[in-house]
């Protein structure tokens, strides 16, 4: 148990849910991580995006939206605030026009965030700052097992000379040795060439389409997915919204249809309790393209919400991110 | 037969579906009930709501959008204008700020409506307003058997020391001994606690959540609510219309991730063939959320539809709201 | 092959995809139409609308949305510009107030694009549109099989006097002996009156409501069309957007709650593989009423490229629209 | 005064303002003018129009916006419901792809209106529908005085050989002899060529060009345009809303930057006082292109009570619409 | 010279501006008010609201749309982080559905404020928030002299009953004898009766309405405003954001058309400078009114911004809000 | 006389302005500039953008939103089609990411635009892209005259290390000499320091701010600066829309309250003839941040036609961009 001071969400039966500074979950906005076992950590760069951009506001909406977050999960049975310290950590000080610069102020960060033994909660911004992110955490955890929700492969080897984009980020990865075992989910949408299929095929990448998801429901496809995964390795799990359909999250920067419902996706992670889960990030929500009801900050905040209840629930049997949390 | 003319919606041959003032239906606007059977009603209170308000414009905006009804349902087999005079009955002069004061306008305005053996189809306002329509039902009905869809349990004592709010309505009104059998529906979302889950075994609610309706679909689900209801006791229907999703009901005060469909919701009602209605409200459709195509309205005029031709259908079939109807 | 230059969208690698002339899929604007196999013809006439107008926008606004296309399918397994040189025509010169000098319009241009032996892709306007399209196409291939997809019938006689408005164009199809064998796809909502599906029995029609989708699936709902449609005979497949459900796809003229998600739709396309298509069309996207993601015209691109991907595959497994075509 | 019941709007500390069925002004829906001097009148028709749509959709818009109108008028000191009995009668019945039935159905409702000494206040629609007005008002009152504020001449022959769209209507009426004499008010934006400016000098009308208003002030255009005016003629006014700037407003369907502030156009009503107004409209609000705000309408709304004020006033003041009123 | 740390914004040229928590002029959040001159401080509460709801976002959408303000202000030449310490407090743990309850939270959190000599920067709410505000005030300077910027008297004595609301404070302002000298700035809109203009005068309140704005412009209403107010005397300023044209600031719950400029409404604070400003309040923003820009919040964030601009240069004059300040 | 083909928009009278291809001004895309003397040139790239992006979706807008442009300026007196054969060239096929690459193809392009004689119509973008337009500017005219219009001065030295964003690029222009007199309009809003004042009048550059066109008027304003720039020089015009107040053009990416209106734009412009000018770009127009009817688009659109109505009208009296045009 910490000794520090029992962290909880601002108490909306004494400060009304829409009052107060906005964090996310309505945690402390806190950067002394001290007894802290997970953080949120925004990353509002969208340089690296190649349709349209916005990403960069993804943090402060999915702290705006989610005001409506309460601690207990009951179709995971968790209450990860009983269990977890949790703060906001606010946002890496990124250098717009740079990716460069702004990878190492991630690594920067993010690897004081891991250091001390802290599972981040990541939102994008978009897809490319996952590559410094696998950096840190494979520099602390080794090869990452990585479960990448996109409706996109990722693989590009670049897009008009820029090595380091939104669309190369995964193929960087592993050229880079980050990753342990790769899965693929929810991938669809018209292609440029068949070549992708071909790419993860050779990458040994367990692909599961949205046929996959739509055909044997999300229970088949995550079996499928989760018998690829070594049970006991670090796992790390990435999701681009648009993997969910545009119609429960249009807002996101190369939308395509055909997509999971927010049901599903709820279900994909809940499919994670007893695995060894070390991170996990929500990337690519745009919210100038949201609605007046900001559902997909809504739902990329409750997204964040179910990671953390897994999370919880895992550490409550004893399976830890860090080995030496205890 | 009614002695009184035969009340039709406006022929949309004869004025567009664009024209004219806009009432529910396109039906009369009429406070003159006698020989009529069915009543739009409209309440647009929303003091009771704790994050986003804005239900005081529904029944403005389910009026608008329910210009394209038209008098015959297929799946129900059933057309309700031939069976019913129905008319737009206007809305109760509900008092901004006061819950209590509001309370008592809705018991005078609606207790009318019942003592003239009108079926009620009512539209909020927020869902504190449930509470006053089931002690006027259950005082000309006796204990009123509820059917609760929602995400929420809305069984909180108060909020910030306010006793009558939209999350406590249920609380009062089990509390206040209007209730018979209750079931509740589509429940899911993060919680305060597990309590209201405990809350809601020790009532012997019958609980399907979002969970039983996603594995079970809708039959199954509702095939347990059903047969917990007495089969002919008088039925209520409250409708939050956030345990739709809100990728199709964007437009509420606390919308929750992963919950019904518009067809789940459409099925879900058409599973009350056979039972006796008596009333069936549709709330917390908060039009300022809604995008540029008002689909929330849109859906909540057609839930009312939906309600409507089923009540329709089942007084065809000898089943009556009110025993002295004939 | 074609001794014409090869008909390529620009490449996004070269000009990024928010880049230059918003035309069909970024192909070539070309009203030659030698070498081409298919062309993407706008036709944005709305004055048939009986409620929401709008659509005279729809092409428009499906070209600006069509940028994310890419040339793979991955479903269909098809690369439709490898098979077809394909342009974007440009639209009908309409005539805003007058159906009549329109459907001459759209004769002209239309008939001088099938007499070259094109495929057209048709985007609407409302769908009176389909009439003058069903004439052309039937002067050169015959009773046309049709495949409906709406959520409504279009069997009205007339309104307020007009005999062509987007609600009675296929009772005027009929009429005129333009049609082959009829299939109805996904028909909900309230209807006036039991008559249409009895008119519908009456023409033979083969109809599976939005229930027989949503109980038997697409395949199971699709199957029971195919077996209808004369295997060889020549296709034709409208659609009415609004047949999608409007969560989906908001941006349309007469929305009806309770329909197809987007991965149904595209399902609905793949089924045709082996199937003749001598043309589709995508009407009643009117984009006023679409959000800021504007995913309903997004939709409206995808399903056309699905359809073409369709066509290409048939292609090449020498299913011709046009005998002449090798 | 009236033998008939004091006609007022509803009391909004009987009803609040959100409440009740939407009619202009919270004014009684009535179709019997006995002892009624005005009437608010819908035109929702709408196929005139030559860019964006959407003017069928004007009337429910305003009058929904027309919620926070309260009787007394500060800067006219005036308070029409003292004066008047006005009442909303509703809209006529159009009919959608036909100018010409529509116009008849114009003449007859507007025609029995008329013929009671009714004052009509029209809103449309687009502008095709002031000549079958000016029709109407002609056959009671003679050749019509007639101010015109708008962005564009309207003085357009035909367009795709259409001799009646919302450009063609001031030509159109200017043929038929309805008119006295002419001024137009606010004119600006790209021309098609100099033509309408020497039409407009050969038809005799007093032309003040937007620049005219920026330059010398309301005051000085307005009193340009009065002194032209027979000061006890019958005088009508016709407002398209794009005169206004589209930051006011929005809501149109040919929108042209650099136009009048809502403060003078407030201003340019107010200069009316001491005129014999026998009617006014406002047309081509498009609802669908409003913010969620609903400005435009809400700036309808508000010219609309203006012109009552001033014509409460006048009438106060002995200045009678109609001779026999008194 | 404070010997606390020197406050300043967060650095956009460390952080950009999309970067880190939400919070006033990105100022640290705290509630230690030891060494700080100036706090910022939201009060959420919308109960008071007549028409259309939503004002209770207002303090978090001004937060997140002040994220542009810099320190320096060149046309009141005034820097004033440099002067003062500046932090946002928070926000009022107000209790949704009592007025009462409130405006004790409020009391009871704004006295601790105003109680250690730090001026307060107060964003609604509704406007019946700036009772208890001036309750405090009042108890710490005296008799408050007051300038009222609005579209509206806010005299009516009570609403349904309701003696609390956001039409109401100013009367109860004026009965509980809280203020000195009143001035009213930019009323307009249609009233119900001329009786809130014989109160204003028969109060001895200087009333420049609109029409006193656009015709003598703001330097001349101003003038005539300041000769009425006490030089020396504690000055607060109350701002209905909709005494700013809708054009400007659609998001407000009572629009009316007609109103002040963005440029006036800035004029309207630096025609301050040299008056002893104790405090001011921007209220009825309603976030869910605004367009995709935001520019009503960005407008209030502004208008703050001018305000404390204006004390920070008063304050270097030696012109103190509390005399124990130096 | 051009011995080219007399090139026109599209005739609005054959097919309606909503129809075919979105370019600018419904005029041909062309990159054959023969006998061309007017392109217009998209540059979306907006990499350097502070704050919000999305200013890459500018061109794409500003096309869709020119189509309501005619031929004959009629307060400027000019027929610029009559005079000039005017061509939407596409855009430059920008790369995200780097700016670096994206100046250099910017000189490639506009190079060979600017090498036949042609006069750009820059449409961006962020303003960062002025800076390559002005080294070809520059290099074909020598020093180039500059009249910035904007809210800021853009004298910033880098932002977070970056040499080349939207507020260093005229500082850049100054230290490349690429700039002969310099003039500033418009400028407001908070500032970070009173350097960039110094900065301003350091380098003569003759300063308007919004203060002066709110004080002295436009033509005062425009009087001064033109005092200052040299009658025959090459002028260029450099328009941020952020110059223009929120309420007329909310979409952009740094708004600043406080701003011109849409008719001060206008008359900016008109000022102009006279003037030898050799280009003119509109920069940071957002589409994402515009509301429905798209007017920041619009009025982009416009403010491009006065432009090249001035320039006609100069051409026409001698005054040519290029010496040899004749």
């Amino acid at each position: 148990m910490s000794i520090r001071r029992d962290i909880r969400p601002l108490d909306p039966m004494e400060s009304p849910r829409f009052t107060q500074i906005s964090t996310f979950g309505r945690l402390p906005h806190d950067q002394d991580l001290s007894d802290i076992e997970v953080a949120f950590l925004g990353i509002p760069f969208d340089d690296g995006t190649t349709f349209r951009t916005g990403a960069r506001m993804g943090p402060a909406a999915v702290r705006e939206n989610s005001r409506l977050l309460r601690p207990y999960n009951m179709f995971v049975e968790s209450s990860p605030f009983d269990q977890f310290n949790v703060v906001d950590y606010g946002d890496v000080n990124v250098i717009p026009g740079s990716f460069m610069h702004t990878a190492e102020a991630i690594s920067e960060t993010l690897g004081a965030v891991v250091d001390q033994g802290v599972i981040p909660l990541i939102c994008g911004g978009d897809h490319s700052i996952t590559l410094p992110v696998l950096r840190e955490l494979s520099r602390v955890h080794g090869g990452i097992n990585l479960i990448h929700f996109d409706s996109h492969f990722d693989f590009w080897d670049s897009y008009w000379g820029q090595k380091y984009t939104h669309g190369t980020w995964l193929r960087r990865s592993l050229e880079e040795n980050l990753l342990g075992t790769v899965a693929q989910a929810g991938i669809r949408g018209p292609q440029f060439t068949p070549d992708d299929l071909q790419y993860s095929a050779h990458q040994n990448i367990t692909l599961q389409t949205i046929k996959d998801f739509h055909v044997k429901g999300v229970e088949g496809a995550m079996d499928t997915i989760l018998q690829a995964i070594p049970p006991d390795g670090p796992l790390y799990v990435s999701w681009d919204i648009d993997v969910v359909d545009p119609a429960y999250a249009m807002a996101t920067g190369t939308p395509e249809v055909g997509g999971l419902t927010s049901w599903q996706a709820l279900e994909c992670i809940r499919a994670l309790v007893g695995r060894r889960l070390v991170g996990m990030d929500i990337v690519e929500v745009s919210p100038p393209y949201d609605g007046p009801g900001a559902i997909t900050s809504l739902l990329a905040a409750n997204l964040f919400f179910e990671g953390l209840s897994v999370m919880a629930k895992n550490h409550a049997n004893g399976i830890l991110a860090y080995p030496r949390q205890n």
